[in-house]
């Protein structure tokens, strides 16, 4: 792709409204467009990101047996007062009267309308578990949206639903989420850390909130330093293999603000284990066994011939949200450069060639390359323009595809000025670049 | 995937409240389940044919170079208010006031959003033409919605922009489009005619609508039958080539009944060829000139140092409609036997085992056949209920994999009942199999 015939419109300097690094380059390099307070469009660049993180998110979905759906952005307020929920809501949820002057509302998240489709369809444990997800946009009236994404009202997320028989088959499900979580955010490379949380407006009595470590996250964190050695990459779907996993876990002290308890933190966490900080919420996960399905009535019919109502859980990903994460972990904001991870990176390379006018030779072999690159199966962006390099050098970096190829003066022959954002240049020829680029992109 | 872990919730009987055979057969088979009035959830089922359908419609998107974005659905009621059409637009917008007491509305169609882009960020010819699309759920508050999902109120729909510096550039857009459209229509096995069209709501001067022929369609259709030979193969997506496609169309009277004019369609079509039917709109073509970058000053700069407002179109194609469209033109309702096109069936093949009560043998069979297929990419799915034969095969052919494997007492050694849906059933090896669906696969 050209970059002069790409829509990606790319400021010269920071914007001023926004304060956190994400909402920065995300304006700077036209990744979105605000539209109204908290509402935004994903122009190409952002979009790009955004749907190999929702790719990301749904194979490890598809991994643990989760079903896709996909349920409607409006519902009927008539299900949300059979939950109970429809007044607690609050201001935070979209209202709305259509013209037959029924009240509707932008959903701001699926239990209610999930139990519902559960009930009408099934009717014996035969049929359990299931599990089911969806991904769709959702939108939170927040009184004050702001960090761009991170804190919006519409946004992009995966939830899905889980309908068991007993506790212990729900809890096995939870646990299969527990463990499709972390690998989700491995692909991403991000490191996620599961924490003891609060359940909320969603309730119920079991919740892990999976945060990574951010200076500009909204939650504080209080946590066990050697959590991070945790490594779940010898789980199996199996019921023992996954509570051994959450045990693993569950061993070190890791609590949001909500559920800390200093006492007890200094008590279990030794001083130089410590880590008080701050983090973003990525995904968060719930127990609630019969909150919505015994007010709703879905129940199922038992092997002895008894009925009781089905045990859910739900399990959220802020699929928007990771957007701005990855950004927050990876953008070294001082420097300008961004290097996405190559699971989700907009493009995986960028060629720069110095282009003078009247004189095509490095375009001429920037189109070679191109070529041989995408017959790979590698995406390029190449830019075309006959702005100075060193402005280009600052564009792409920006941009923050992890590899480029810089074709200057001094580039002749087969060997190719290649660098890793962030590591030093090599002169290496194109069959070897294709080998480390394809070499990366296989490990996701 | 086992028929009995999926989330396929079979009807016994056609439901009452549907009158045409999509909106029956979608209930039937658990494609989709009504949350309300006209707005629907999608099952597992009709999920993955949407799917399959919206990235078949990507593709040729991404073929003629337009560039994906994504808008939000919430808009501010602003821009239409620049635009002119806040007001005309009536009871069909779904208005909706935020906790501040704002007024928005759940986007009907998005030229004032993407115009609004646009202007923010383009300011020269030089960056032209600039074609942009999104997919993503509308709304239109229709009075009476009905036929499932067909004439529904939220819908997904696949709409796109085209942005020029003048008229002759614009209808080098328009006819990229127009070719684009007959692609994805074939690849979608329909038979869709392009007609000359009223413009409506949106606006301008050019358009056309594409067509299926569907007896249920609402829209009254005259046309020459000679219009049905017209084959755009060979078309190259260049000027010429394109304008010569579109005359070649354009020779043949064929329009909607908004058109119609009796006195011509009879001196222009012979008796022998005039067809007058019905037929489903699936797609719809726009050329308004700057109808909307005038009224939003979306203007750039041109050659001379002269400004001026920007040439646009817009391109619709109705991507969850496209659902019940292949319904209505692959359902045999009578025979109760549905066939998807191989593009975007659900499965392509289902397996249907004769299992008894404590005999396993014939699922078994199934399950190696399965590993085979699912190792050769050929999505399976098997129906390992212990429900009697004709019930099985009843089933599986309203769910309607285009081939059938029978596995009953007359099964032994290596030759397999194998049926394409609607022919006879052969008796070959699995490696014959694997070769038939991956060659019709390929075409795709």
């Amino acid at each position: 792709m050209y970059i002069s015939k790409s829509f990606i419109p790319i400021l010269k300097n920071n914007p001023s409204e926004a304060k956190i690094k994400s909402h920065q380059l995300m304006l700077r390099v036209g990744m979105i467009k605000q539209s109204s307070a908290g509402i935004y469009s994903w122009l190409p660049l952002g979009f790009k990101v955004m749907k190999k993180i929702e790719q990301i998110v749904r194979e490890e979905q598809n991994n643990i047996g989760v079903q896709e759906i996909l349920m409607p952005t409006i519902q009927s307020s008539e299900i949300w007062k059979e939950s109970g929920r429809y007044e607690d809501y609050g201001e935070e949820m979209l209202r709305i009267k259509d013209r037959q002057n029924r009240e509707m509302l932008y959903g701001p998240t699926n239990e209610e309308l999930v139990t519902d489709i559960f009930r009408s369809a099934i009717k014996s444990y035969k049929s359990l578990p299931q599990l089911l997800y969806h991904i769709q946009w959702k939108f939170r009236d927040e009184i004050r949206p702001r960090f761009g994404i991170m804190r919006c009202r519409e946004f992009y997320m995966k939830d899905a639903y889980s309908f068991d028989v007993s506790d212990e088959e729900a809890l096995f499900s939870y646990n299969k989420f527990f463990l499709s979580y972390l690998k989700t955010f491995k692909r991403l490379d991000l490191t996620a850390i599961p924490m003891a949380a609060d359940t909320g407006p969603i309730g119920g009595n079991l919740s892990h909130e999976f945060v990574i470590l951010a200076e500009t996250g909204e939650s504080k964190i209080f946590t066990d330093k050697r959590i991070f050695d945790v490594n779940g990459d010898q789980t199996k779907l199996e019921k023992k293999s996954l509570e051994d996993l959450r045990k693993k876990y569950e061993i070190f002290y890791s609590v949001t603000d909500e559920k800390f308890n200093k006492e007890e933190f200094e008590k279990k966490v030794s001083e130089e284990n410590r880590l008080k900080t701050k983090g973003i919420e990525v995904g968060h996960i719930f127990y609630f066994g019969d909150k919505y399905s015994k007010p709703m009535n879905a129940s199922v019919d038992l092997p002895g011939g008894k009925k009781d109502f089905v045990k859910m859980g739900s399990y959220g990903i802020g699929v928007s949200r990771l957007v701005g994460a990855i950004i927050e972990a990876k953008y070294d904001e001082k420097n300008e450069i961004m290097k996405w991870p190559i699971s989700v990176a907009p493009y995986d390379i960028s060629i720069i060639p110095m282009i003078n006018k009247n004189d095509t030779t490095a375009l001429d072999k920037a189109n070679k390359i191109n070529f041989e690159l995408e017959k790979n199966n590698i995406d390029t962006i190449i830019d075309d323009t006959d702005e100075n390099f060193s402005s280009k050098i600052k564009k792409m970096n920006l941009i923050g595809a992890p590899y480029q190829i810089i074709i200057g003066k001094q580039t002749d022959g087969d060997l190719l000025e290649f660098k890793e954002v962030g590591k030093e240049t090599q002169k290496i020829n194109l069959t070897e670049i294709i080998k480390i680029i394809n070499k990366q992109k296989a490990k996701n």
